[in-house]
């Protein structure tokens, strides 16, 4: 017998990956979590049914996340993850020496404590001294928290049920208030290709808060379209010409996918995205 | 009734699209010849069950792999195209004013004909007086002929069957042997993720060739993966250093994909890619 998991996306295409077995199943207030073993991919989360990452490719995922507004910001001390409950994000983000302190609100434990048993090498960040990890709504977290952070990275699911809120004009207002005033935001947004709608909509509603925004570039391995995006905002910062190479180059630090090179190219639109956010996004 | 179509990569991984219909089916003798009209994609041609290319994308495919060479080359005239019967290759190249002659070899008449009938938006440029259309082996071809060329074209299927010649030390000699002397080869690179194996074999077979070697990086809907690589070798230029980007803002030539900044940023490499290919390809 052969098993194979699907997500079809939109009702148009497919993606799928054969599998050894599941390694955990359940159902939480907000989703059904699942973890499968697969044959190409190592282990594959998924959050009701659609595929959040694979262990071969989810470095290129959170090093492009973490290390983008890091290497921009010149000393970030603080950092909020909204969601990011597998423990990648904040796993990239530790590794910054300047890093003092990391808030993650992860709505759905569920997704935490099936990574910290099923997915070690996300979740190794989970314990760190430096790590406050809360369990709840990162909307009201934005909301209402009074701290102020330098970095904030949004490592939501797409824009359905409890994710939604996430991509509107209302808790981007929020986010900007609880940031630095040389803060930077990163919003998980989309494929290019197949959410073209919904990344110029969740750009458009942050465009009032930010001085600086842009949209910049990765691939993945278990996304529809294989081409996925990050929004780039910051109230202070442009990602290229206030971004200092020396930094990366002197940091120790050592990617997989991630380099100085990269981190600029990333940020170089194809005609059709450039297009598509005309007027919305700032020229490079 | 729900149709898909879907192909399996290396028994790991499956990309399916849901299908309006089928609109030609064919076996020559090279292969079985399939179009299809999707939801989601337009119309995809396949070559033995593996996408070639979905109307909805294949721009991406054809602008970098024809334009990237033609405005490093300071005037290409002489182009040949090995493979590439759907002629999307071809349409691109036949936008540039300079070029005064193509030469497409296509080991399979059938792809022609069924891409003249059912796909017009490509097969459109394949009556273009400039163009001079070969049935036959272009293997054969790049072993044979007296004419040269400024720019080679291997619009090739993957390295199986009668492609897989195209991937070997003795077919790269000949198209060095053909390429005038500030020649550039482009040559369809396969999956860094998926076939990082191959890739690295058919650029240390260019090596021994070629002054300059580079891999570029362009996303598609239809291969495995998503992110797909064009090697590009040269007797004489850089695809960066000798790249005069003011020739594509004067040339008025409009694409989806391709612009100046993409030009450059197509040759930045993720680590991983680079480590893979370390010691073979040169530095930008």
């Amino acid at each position: 017998m052969e098993l194979w998991v699907k997500e079809i996306h939109q009702d148009k295409t497919g993606l799928s990956f054969k599998v050894k077995q599941t390694l955990f199943s359940g159902k939480s207030a907000f989703q059904q979590v699942d973890i499968i073993e697969t044959i190409g991919l190592g282990r594959i989360l998924l959050n009701d049914g659609v595929f959040m990452f694979s262990q071969a490719d989810e470095f290129i995922y959170h090093e492009m996340m973490a290390h983008i507004p890091i290497f921009t910001h010149p000393c970030p001390k603080n950092v909020l993850i909204i969601g990011g409950g597998d423990g990648g994000a904040a796993r990239e983000v530790l590794k910054h020496q300047s890093v003092e302190r990391v808030v993650m609100v992860e709505i759905d434990e569920m997704v935490v404590n099936a990574c910290r048993e099923y997915l070690p090498t996300l979740s190794c960040a989970l314990n760190h001294p430096k790590l406050d990890l809360k369990i709840g709504d990162g909307v009201d977290y934005a909301a209402t928290t009074k701290e102020r952070f330098d970095v904030i990275l949004v490592d939501s699911t797409d824009p359905v049920g409890s994710a939604e809120p996430l991509f509107n004009a209302d808790f981007y207002r929020n986010t900007a208030r609880i940031l630095s005033d040389d803060g930077i935001l990163i919003t998980q947004a989309e494929s290019p290709f197949y959410d073209s709608d919904v990344q110029r909509m969740m750009l458009a509603n942050q465009r009032a808060f930010f001085k600086k925004l842009h949209l910049y570039l990765f691939p993945t391995l278990t996304y529809p379209g294989g081409l996925w995006g990050f929004g780039f905002a910051s109230k202070k910062y442009s990602p290229i010409r206030d971004f200092n190479s020396e930094r990366v180059k002197t940091s120790g630090l050592s990617c997989q996918y991630y380099n100085a090179d990269i981190h600029c190219s990333a940020f170089v639109l194809p005609t059709f995205i450039a297009d598509n956010l005309k007027g919305i996004i700032d020229p490079l």
